[in-house]
């Protein structure tokens, strides 16, 4: 499911020439090497550093984010310790990421919530936050491959900034809800019109939903490496062309407004990812209309947080 | 969040004169008892019986439901000896019963799926099945309480056929679907009307997963414990007054044809849960309209499967 080395390679050198730099704060990952028993927490110090082994540091560790993310400040601040030590890294030829989190209770979507995105589509703006949902099995790896499925016609791309909720809650108020967020990371809302549009009701969930429609990661940098989220460059090339090109200050409704919104009806839990929405420049509404096909190269980028890579199959 | 003792007592003993008698074969629940650590694997054997602990009777067994299914045949064949074994048995007044399965990665619903509900809205039978999702976290167990939300003034009840899978699988062939299948239990899909109509973009979902929107239970019956689940009596009382009697022959897309289409999308997982729609008689179609209020009492059941019963707070 691995996009090859060399293409990666490729894309990886590519994104150095752009003009975001990542973050070199607290960025986690869950990953696999191939001496290293099972799926792990790492680390991640960028392309030419690679990832510092966290259970390795701390045997007391978990090895799942989500696990991580339950336990709060006591499994941050020994994350934050390792950053400062001086530990063996592992090079990032070695390592297989994984996305930041698997298998959460919900992953929450928003829909239209950038203000040019509605008006390329002639809607009106909302004035309350559209919500819809994924099943968490269609979660795949920052460099994983998207499988185009066979009952789709129209499969389209979406870049999205993504919140990792860090602590439970529920009716939480807009003004205390960064404290409920563990952090930002990358992921692409992949959209099959065919079915989104037009058919099952008109409900969006099985356009959304087909398994790997939604790529995650590279990491999750933590709300604190974050200067402010909603000031962050947000792109999506397909082979290497701009198609979209916008920024997170353009978000309809923000972080603080999609928590407390949300939470008035579920109870939230660590390791829930929001989708917030995707701004102007998807496939379907370009003229003539333009769907990903076998063989193209998706790089979703956002200032900050990383760029997520993968290739269609 | 429990049904009070007497009001609990008063219900069941109700149930007792109803013509359905439960199956009393492989009857599986997750229950806590006071003196007991944690969540527990049990088999119900009814409430002149009680509850097998099957953790006592094989401490190698897991103990939460989707660990269970997840090791297929080799659990299921430990809990048959326990169902032919003389064991201590616990007094149902001792046991919390749990919902059959706590968060499993998706909750599958089905929209239209009766062919008589269609007609009570005045919309075609669909062709295809309509799809859409709960949020896990809406999941409760068969007596707990529905929490009416602030956010809504018209929440409705819907019973529903419930399957839970048992085996993972990907293109299923309807052929094929019944070995994906663990059993079957009794769902009620609790629906606020005013959010899933006309509001929200027209996306059903978050009318349909306020938190304890979804009870479950009593037991996951296994399959073949069930001899026809496409034959079975279902209805749903509020205050004892019969709102929804019907037959699941009633319902439009059946087990296999459900699975093979929904796996067509996703790759499904042992514990995920599939509402299978809910025959007429719901509140927002009678005339005038009828909602829940608090103090309600809502007594969902299906033949051979059991009854949950949930008070509304």
């Amino acid at each position: 499911m691995l996009v090859s080395g060399r293409r990666l390679l490729t894309a990886l050198l590519q994104a150095q020439r752009w003009p975001f730099q990542p973050s070199r704060e607290m960025r986690l990952v869950q990953f696999h090497a191939p001496h290293l028993e099972g799926p792990r927490l790492g680390l991640e110090l960028g392309k030419d550093r690679g990832v510092i082994d966290l259970n390795a540091f701390d045997s007391t560790l978990p090895k799942t984010m989500i696990e991580f993310l339950e336990q709060g400040e006591a499994t941050l601040s020994a994350a934050r310790k390792a950053l400062t030590a001086s530990l063996p890294v592992l090079p990032w030829s070695e390592v297989t990421f994984l996305p930041p989190v698997t298998r959460p209770d919900k992953v929450v979507c928003v829909g239209m919530n950038y203000v040019d995105h509605c008006k390329e589509q002639n809607v009106p703006v909302p004035k309350e936050p559209i919500i819809f949902s994924k099943f968490a099995s269609s979660i795949v790896g920052p460099y994983d491959e998207i499988v185009l499925p066979p009952k789709s016609q129209q499969v389209d791309w979406e870049v999205e900034l993504a919140i990792i909720i860090g602590k439970a809650g529920k009716h939480i108020q807009a003004t205390d809800a960064m404290a409920h967020v563990a952090g930002f990371t990358v992921a692409h809302d992949v959209s099959a019109r065919d079915w989104q549009m037009g058919r099952n009701g008109n409900q969006w969930l099985l356009g959304k939903t087909f398994d790997t429609f939604c790529p995650l990661g590279p990491a999750l940098v933590t709300k604190d490496s974050v200067p402010d989220p909603h000031n962050l460059r947000i792109c999506c090339r397909v082979n290497g062309e701009l198609m979209q090109n916008s920024s997170t200050n353009r978000m309809v409704f923000k972080t603080e407004e999609l928590i407390a919104w949300v939470s008035q009806f579920v109870t939230l839990y660590p390791g829930d990812v929001f989708l917030t929405g995707t701004p102007p420049g998807v496939g379907v509404f370009r003229k003539p209309p333009v769907f990903l096909k076998k063989g193209d190269e998706v790089q979703c980028e956002i200032e900050e947080l990383g760029v997520i890579i993968n290739r269609v199959v």
